[in-house]
């Protein structure tokens, strides 16, 4: 059973493990080990400190030699803007991270495969399985598809909203408003779709855990249409 | 002149460059190039910026690989020990990084080339240039050999003191005392040279810029010799 699922999440990575325990180590969260009274180097937090560092450097390399003429202070904002939770957890929504992972029955009813602290640190996990398994190339290459391939969108994210309405202000037109427009599950597990709307035209549509995060999205959503 | 000295740099820590103007990139301190009124991305915080990294990814490995037993708090814990700044500034001095510095005449008349903070970045420095152009495997022997080749010890040096007093209470026998022998310099400048002893017995011998610091080194010194 378990072992189908981790062969669908290599195929959904498009990476095949030599060995996919690794993998499967990646996807433990330590409140699943505790359930189990697993060890503690069981659960996938020394694959985290793994993955996390090789994620520094493979960002690193990339904002260095992509960004040749800017000085330090701004490599370090660019990175700390990548390499952040709300980011992270983003590239683990893109990849259904959160339907893969191991956790126990507290967490899950709590909506901890949505939360964004427990995906970016599953995210981080992942690359470290990849680097011990693969090669930092290859790891690399998984950070490059997943993160930086989308490098000024995934920057822009953050102040989707700021930039959104420059742009918006720029054109002149109808205003730009967010209305709520759907709002479901319990309250522990609420989720909020918004839309993005330029008069009555929608032109951005966002879920989250809340309101201010379903705008972000929507905003977000909105900016892709205006980059194309 | 200046190629003289970064050749000489190279047959210092081993390596001979494909490109020797990184190697002398890593060498420019900020107030330097300030002095100069050089471009900012002139100076080192950019190598640093990627050697920080690299370290990072190169000690987290190692700590990963070498204590599979160990939770993930266990290697952070045992990582900020090694990665920091009095750590680097030592491994910088083991290699006479100091002498080949490029420092502002301001910093340099103030004792820059002694000091932790710019010992330890221009390593990152070194590091990152090695790292771009050797690459990560060269990066991952330098850093072996330099800092991770004696962890225990490294890891030791910031409790020296502590452990020292403990393996000599465990003897019993004369007291431990530290003795300052010397005390040299200008008061911007000054050097410490400070002596552990049991009872008469001159046990370790260590210098620094504080006193605090030179019993450590001194504490240090001494433990090496119980150690073998």
């Amino acid at each position: 059973m378990r072992r189908k699922k981790i062969d669908k999440f290599q195929e959904e990575i498009g990476i095949s493990f030599k060995n996919p325990d690794l993998l499967s180590h990646a996807l433990i969260h330590s409140s699943y080990a505790n359930e189990r009274k697993m060890a503690k180097e069981r659960n996938n937090e020394r694959l985290e400190f793994l993955g996390d560092a090789v994620l520094e450097l493979v960002t690193s390399t990339y904002l260095y030699q992509t960004y040749e003429k800017e000085p330090e202070g701004k490599l370090t904002k660019l990175r700390a803007s990548l390499v952040c939770e709300p980011t992270l957890a983003m590239c683990a929504r893109d990849i259904s991270l959160g339907s893969y992972l191991l956790l126990s029955k507290g967490e899950d009813m709590t909506g901890g495969r949505e939360r964004d602290s427990i995906l970016s640190d599953a995210f981080e996990a992942v690359i470290g399985a990849i680097y011990l398994d693969q090669g930092l190339e290859a790891a690399r290459q998984f950070i490059e598809v997943h993160l930086l391939k989308d490098v000024e969108n995934k920057v822009l994210f953050f102040d989707a909203k700021t930039y959104l309405q420059e742009i918006i202000q720029g054109e002149g037109g109808e205003p730009l408003s967010y209305v709520l427009v759907k709002e479901e599950g319990p309250d522990h597990q609420k989720e909020f779709t918004v839309e993005a709307r330029l008069g009555d035209k929608v032109i951005g549509r966002g879920t989250g855990r809340s309101k201010k995060s379903a705008q972000q999205h929507a905003a977000y959503e909105a900016l892709k249409q205006y980059k194309k």
